[in-house]
C-alpha cells in the first residue's frame, strides 16, 4: 500500500471543486474570494460509478440524506454536490426540494444522467439553504472541477465547518495485477458521534448514538453488493468508533463512488473471501480510519486524543457500552483535560453503564499510543503500586491509550475519543448578537 | 405547610453538628478552625427512629452505601454520621471495614445500640479513609451536637464538597391534630444525574444515570414500609429527575429518619390513601424537590437552571428517554449558556434518543419557569413565526422552561438540568500540581 497525494481525485476519472458562495452569511459576496472559507463542493466521475453510502440513523435526517438513501439504492451514482454553512436539515418539505434541486442542477450542467447525482450538506439546522447562492456556487464549481492536489484541497476546505484542518488520505493497492487507487475526504468537529447504517434505520443492536461527513473516491473496478459490504465493514471500525462530544447528527454521511477506470476485473473483487477483496477492504479500512482518527483530533476544543479499549467484557453489547460510557462521561473527559489519571470517574463511569461490570475484577491502566506496555493503576479493583506522579506522566501526552479489563469475558471494543475544553464549550455556546456565527 | 428554620433539627428530638476534621488534606489542622469549611457531619435522634433509604444503582457502590443498604433492611436506626472530601469508594476490603468503624465509633461515642448509626461519604474516589482524622471528628462532634439553626447549617456545610451553597429546608403540616415536622439537608454539585432504588439494584425499567447525599429528619411517627414507600415516590419525582453533567455517582444516598416524638398514631400513616399519609406525602414531597433544584441551581459553573417538559411521548419510557438526552446533549447545554434558542440542537437530541419520534410531529417552546405561556419556535415541526430575536429573550432568563410535544401519545417526563459551561470544564479538570484539589 502506497499513499498518494490529492485525495479524492488521486484516482483516475474523478474531477473536483471548491468554491465560495456565500451560504452561511447571505449577500455579502460572490465567488471564490482570497481569505473567504470556500462553502460549496463538487466531486465528478468521468465514468458511472458503483455507489455505497452509510447514513445517520438519527430519526430526525436531514433532506440531502433522505435523497442519497433513497438514491443509492439503485448502485449507480456519478456525481456528489456538498455544501457547508446549512445543514438543511429540520427544512420539512423545501428542504426535501432544495435537496433534489441542487442534484438536479448539477445533472444539468454536466449533463450526466438524471439521479445519478448525490447530496450533502452540514451546519446549522433549520434554516432553508440559499437557493440562489447555491445555483451560483453549482455554476461556478462546475467551470472549475480540475485533477490537481490544489482542486482536491479546495474541495475538502469547502465541506469544513468548525474544522481547522482539511482532512484528506489516499492510497494505491494493487489487485489482481492493476493499480487501484482510493482518495477520500472528510469533515467533523462537533456533534461527533455517528451511529451509521446502509439504510439510516438503526438495527436493534446498534448503539445510539455528529454531523461527519466523508466522501470517498475508488478507481476500483467493484459491483454495488461488494462495496457496499466493505464499506459498511470499514466504518463499523471507524467512523461509528468515534466520539467527540456523543451527539450524534442529522446528516453524519459517507459515500464512495467506484468508477472501475483501474481497469481491474471486477470478478476479483466479488467474493468477500478472496485476496483481492482483503486488500481492497484493507485499503479502504485503512481510508476509513485515518479519517476518523483525523475528525477526532481536529474535533471543537481538543487537547487529547484517547483510545478507550475495553476487553473481558461478558458480551459485545457490553464491551460497547462500558466503552462508550467511558469514552462519553463529562467527568472522565474534563480529567483528561486536565492531565488528571482519575480512574475513579472512569470506575464511576464503568459503573453507571449498561455494561455487567464487577468492582473487584477490573483492571484499568495507561499506555503511549498503540503500545501494549501498560502502566496499570488498578488491577482487580485495587489501586496498585504506581505513584499519582508516574500515572500523571502517563496521561499527560496529548494521544495516549487507557486500558480497561472487565475479567468477566472474552468480548472487547474500542472507541476514540476526545477530552472535553473550556474551548468546545465556548464554541458552542455561540454569539447570539451574530446569529452567523453559531454552530449546527 | 409551614415553612421552618433550622432545617435537620427543626424536628423534635434531633441534634446534629458539624465540623473539621481535616479530611482532605491532611496533616494540616485539626478541629474546627474559622475560614475552613467543615468536611464531618453527625445527625442524631434521641430516640429510636424509623429509618428509609435509596441509593445509587451504580454497580460500582462505595462502601458507606453498602453499610447502609444493610442497615436500612431492619427499618430501624438512630444516627447518621457523613464525611466530605473522601468518598471512600472503589476502596476495597478497607474501605467497607473503614465505613463500619465510623459507624460503631459513634455507636460507642454516643452509646446507641449497635448497628443503629448510618454512614456516608462524599468526595474523591479511590483513596483510603484518613481513620485518624475521622475518629477525631467524630469524638470533637460528638460533643458539640445542638438544637439550633446554627447546628443546622453547621451540619449542612460539613457535607458540600464543591457546592458553593448549603441546602436546607424544613417544614410543619398538621397530621391527626398533632404538629409534625419534617427537615432535610442535601449537597450535590458534580456528578449528578441520580438514579436511586431502595435496594441498590437497577430496575430493569430505570432509566442508567451524581453525588448527591440528602438526610431528612422527621418526628412522625410512622412505620418502616410507609415510610420507604413515600420516600420512594418523593424521589421519584425529585431527586431521580434532576441531571447536571449526566454522570451518575458512586455514593448517591438519601435517608429518612422518623423518630415518632411528634406523637401522632401511627396508624394515621399506615395507609397510603388516608387524608394522613396525604399530607406527609405532600410535605415529603415538598422538601424533596426542594432539595433536588437547589442541587441543580448550585451545581457546577451552572448559570442556567432549565425545566426540559416533554409530553405527547409513545410510552413514559420514551418520554423519560426523550427528556434525558435533551436535557444531557452537550450541545443542548451549551447553546442554554450561550443563551441561544437552537431548536434544532434539541430536534437532533430527540432523533438519537431511544424514543420514537416522528420529527413533523415535534413542537417546541419557551415559557418562564412554571408559566403555561409558551412561546413556540416549532410546531409540528416546522419553524413558527417567532423570531430569533423573541426566541433568544425566551432563553435569557437564569430559569425558564423548556416545552417538548412529540404529539405521539400521552406520556409525559419533566428533568430539572443545567447548562454546560466552560466554568464546569475549568472545575472539573483539576490541578494535578496540587492533588488535594481535585473533585470527585
Amino acid at each position: 500500500m502506497k499513499l498518494l497525494d490529492g485525495s479524492i481525485v488521486a484516482p483516475l476519472g474523478f474531477r473536483a471543486a471548491g468554491v465560495f458562495c456565500d451560504i452561511k452569511r447571505l449577500g455579502t459576496g460572490k465567488g471564490s474570494e482570497k481569505g473567504v472559507k470556500r462553502d460549496l463542493a463538487l466531486i465528478v466521475s468521468d465514468a458511472e460509478a458503483t455507489v455505497a453510502g452509510m447514513f445517520t440513523t438519527n430519526q430526525v435526517c436531514a433532506a440531502p440524506v433522505k435523497v442519497c438513501v433513497e438514491r443509492v439504492k439503485k448502485g449507480r451514482a456519478q456525481a456528489v454536490v456538498v455544501n457547508s454553512g446549512n445543514a438543511n436539515a429540520c427544512t420539512g418539505k423545501q428542504g426535501l426540494l432544495d435537496a433534489r434541486e441542487m442534484a438536479a442542477q448539477v445533472e444539468r450542467v454536466l449533463k450526466l444522467p438524471q439521479g445519478s447525482a448525490l447530496v450533502g450538506s452540514t451546519g446549522r439546522i433549520g434554516l432553508n439553504l440559499p437557493m440562489e447562492n447555491v445555483r451560483h456556487g453549482i455554476l461556478d464549481a462546475a467551470q472549475r472541477l480540475g485533477v490537481t492536489a490544489e482542486h482536491a484541497s479546495q474541495t475538502a476546505e469547502a465541506i469544513m465547518t468548525s474544522d481547522t484542518k482539511d482532512k484528506q488520505v489516499a492510497v494505491e493497492v494493487k489487485i489482481g495485477g492493476r493499480a487501484v487507487r482510493i482518495g477520500g475526504i472528510c469533515k467533523g468537529a462537533g456533534m461527533i458521534q455517528p451511529g451509521m447504517s446502509a439504510t439510516g434505520k438503526r438495527p436493534a443492536a446498534m448503539p445510539l448514538h455528529a454531523t461527519m461527513l466523508c466522501f470517498i473516491t475508488t478507481d476500483a473496478a467493484i459491483e454495488p453488493g461488494p462495496l457496499k459490504a466493505a464499506l459498511e465493514s470499514a466504518v463499523a471500525n471507524s467512523f461509528n468508533r468515534i466520539t467527540i462530544d456523543g451527539d450524534m447528527s442529522t446528516n453524519d454521511t459517507v459515500l464512495v463512488l467506484a468508477n472501475g477506470l483501474a481497469g481491474n476485473a471486477a470478478k476479483n473483487l466479488r467474493n468477500p473471501k478472496s485476496a483481492g477483496f482483503a486488500v481492497f477492504q484493507e485499503a479502504l479500512n485503512f481510508i476509513c480510519l485515518q479519517l476518523a482518527q483525523k475528525i477526532v483530533r481536529d474535533g471543537e476544543g481538543v487537547t487529547r486524543f484517547v483510545t478507550v479499549r475495553v476487553s473481558g467484557a461478558k458480551t459485545l453489547a457490553d464491551a460497547d457500552a462500558a466503552t462508550r460510557a467511558v469514552a462519553n462521561s463529562a467527568l472522565v473527559k474534563t480529567s483528561w483535560f486536565g492531565g488528571d489519571p482519575n480512574w475513579g470517574r472512569i470506575l464511576d463511569a464503568l459503573g453507571y453503564s449498561a455494561a455487567t461490570i464487577v468492582e473487584e475484577n477490573v483492571d484499568v491502566g495507561y499506555s503511549a499510543a498503540g503500545s501494549r506496555k501498560i502502566l496499570w493503576s488498578l488491577k482487580r479493583g485495587q489501586p496498585t503500586k504506581a505513584t499519582f506522579k508516574e500515572l500523571c506522566a502517563a496521561v499527560a501526552p496529548k494521544e495516549f491509550d487507557l486500558h480497561i479489563s472487565l475479567n468477566l469475558g472474552k468480548a472487547s471494543a474500542l472507541m476514540y475519543a476526545a477530552d472535553l475544553t473550556e474551548e468546545y464549550v465556548a464554541f458552542n455556546k455561540g454569539n447570539v448578537a451574530d446569529p452567523g456565527s453559531l454552530g449546527g
